[in-house]
């Protein structure tokens, strides 16, 4: 089931049209986004979605978003679902009609967590690094390119994502071209070596993850050391276990990348999942 | 004035909503497009736009756009159209509904020039060149990033005008990590030195211009030297002229770059406008 809500909270028909065909969001991907997982009517991580969804908006110089707009339709799409327990919460907000008078074209849509997420979450994946070309200090040099914005304009990580199937693997690691790593296409990469979580820096030009930061809040309380700095490629075989972190997915275990299988992070996948599950 | 038609022919009100919120044109950015200048109601350079969308859809793993649904979609917008002389013709195609049987979305959408535009090609603009990331080497090396696919993720694009705007220019010349010169946001750049003109080669990951081939077809008819080869930054300020070339820019003039005042190149200017006239 799909459920839709306007920012003045009414619902509206998701299978009705409701953008114009010159909406600068679908004509250029002008536009910002995010996804809450939202688990028995309740949402999860929202001021940071939130924060983020700000962000996102002041990157691209849209107008700053409204959160009791959001507040309202996230609201109306909750209590009009009647789905599954999960429910994956999108928000979406445009630079509204070319030549208009600047009016953001905004909604929340409510989406099942497809079939395949969920046994990815339990089985794990395999990933592949890819680059995404620009080396480890061009987000700071070159703002003008939204590194780190979540925008619509996601052509390119859906590319990653066909790449990936075509070499027999679910996801991807984008990486720099002096061997940083970076992000999924809609994750936050982590790595674990003893007790120690890692994550690459946003300065990389990378999103802030919400659910990997719901996950260190949780490791950290638990005695865990957790660091947000650089990490080299060659670093990731050599951590204990790697996972890609989002809404959706959670915290889901690679156990193969490039090819390889990774050693067996079961056990530690547990750990973290009850870390994360202990958040909420 | 707007005029919408559907790939079978049929018109629609551009006003009334034709785009559902779950098209992954809109919700990733997952199309393309193609503008397409008419004059008098013809058309210019079809073949060259049409074999740029096929090339588009191929380098996204889409279908392969039906010539006859587009030309059907062109002619009924020119039918309909009661507007100025000229007009722009966007084509959009994206991979349709999320978790939908694959049917695109498609229509075209006959749009006004912009009187910014009309002035701009008369009077010429400042360029500036920001970096686009990643070296001459990076669409060879990563065909996932889609580069030289006219994609909807037009983002950055976007950005790129902003930052432009902000430092008193109109326009973006992009280019790479290693200093070579790549493409405009919407257009293709092409240097005049004596009686040659060069832009850069595709294989950089930019575009095939189709206003700067029909250009290069009519100069090289009439004796001028074409050559698509690389060019450096450094290069650029040593040329006799620089130009913008687009559907609906035509061949607009760069009289400052980065700041600094070229030569005087509007004589230059009226022989390349009379050179790309003649070729209709």
């Amino acid at each position: 089931m799909r459920v839709l809500a306007l920012l003045d909270g009414t619902l509206a028909d998701p299978e009705t049209p409701l953008i114009r065909v010159d909406d600068l969001g679908l004509m250029r991907g002008d536009g910002i986004f995010e996804t809450v997982l939202v688990v028995d009517g309740k949402p999860r991580e929202l001021g940071p979605h939130f924060d983020r969804l700000v962000r996102s908006a002041a990157m691209l110089d849209l107008p700053t978003p409204d959160r009791a707009a959001f507040d309202r339709a996230t609201q109306a799409v909750i209590d009009a679902w009647t789905g599954g327990s999960e429910m994956a919460l999108k928000w979406v907000y445009t630079r509204g009609i070319e030549g208009g008078d600047g009016t953001p074209t905004g909604f929340a849509l409510g989406l099942e967590i497809a079939e395949k997420v969920k046994r990815q979450r339990a089985e794990g994946i395999a990933a592949i690094t890819l680059e995404r070309g620009g080396d480890q200090d061009l987000a700071k040099r070159a703002p003008w390119l939204l590194l780190g914005a979540k925008t619509l304009s996601y052509a390119v990580n859906m590319a990653g994502l066909r790449e990936a199937d075509r070499r027999g693997a679910a996801e991807v690691i984008f990486t720099t071209s002096d061997d940083f790593v970076l992000e999924g296409p809609t994750s936050t990469l982590v790595a674990a070596t003893g007790k120690t979580l890692r994550t690459p820096p946003t300065g990389l030009g990378i999103l802030p993850g919400t659910t990997q930061a719901a996950l260190f809040r949780a490791a950290e309380r638990e005695g865990w050391a957790v660091k947000t700095e650089p990490l080299r490629i060659a670093e990731l075989k050599e951590a204990d276990g790697l996972f890609l972190a989002s809404s959706v997915r959670k915290v889901t275990r690679i156990h193969t990348l490039d090819g390889e299988q990774l050693a067996d992070s079961t056990e530690l996948h547990g750990e973290l999942t009850r870390l994360y599950n202990s958040e909420y």
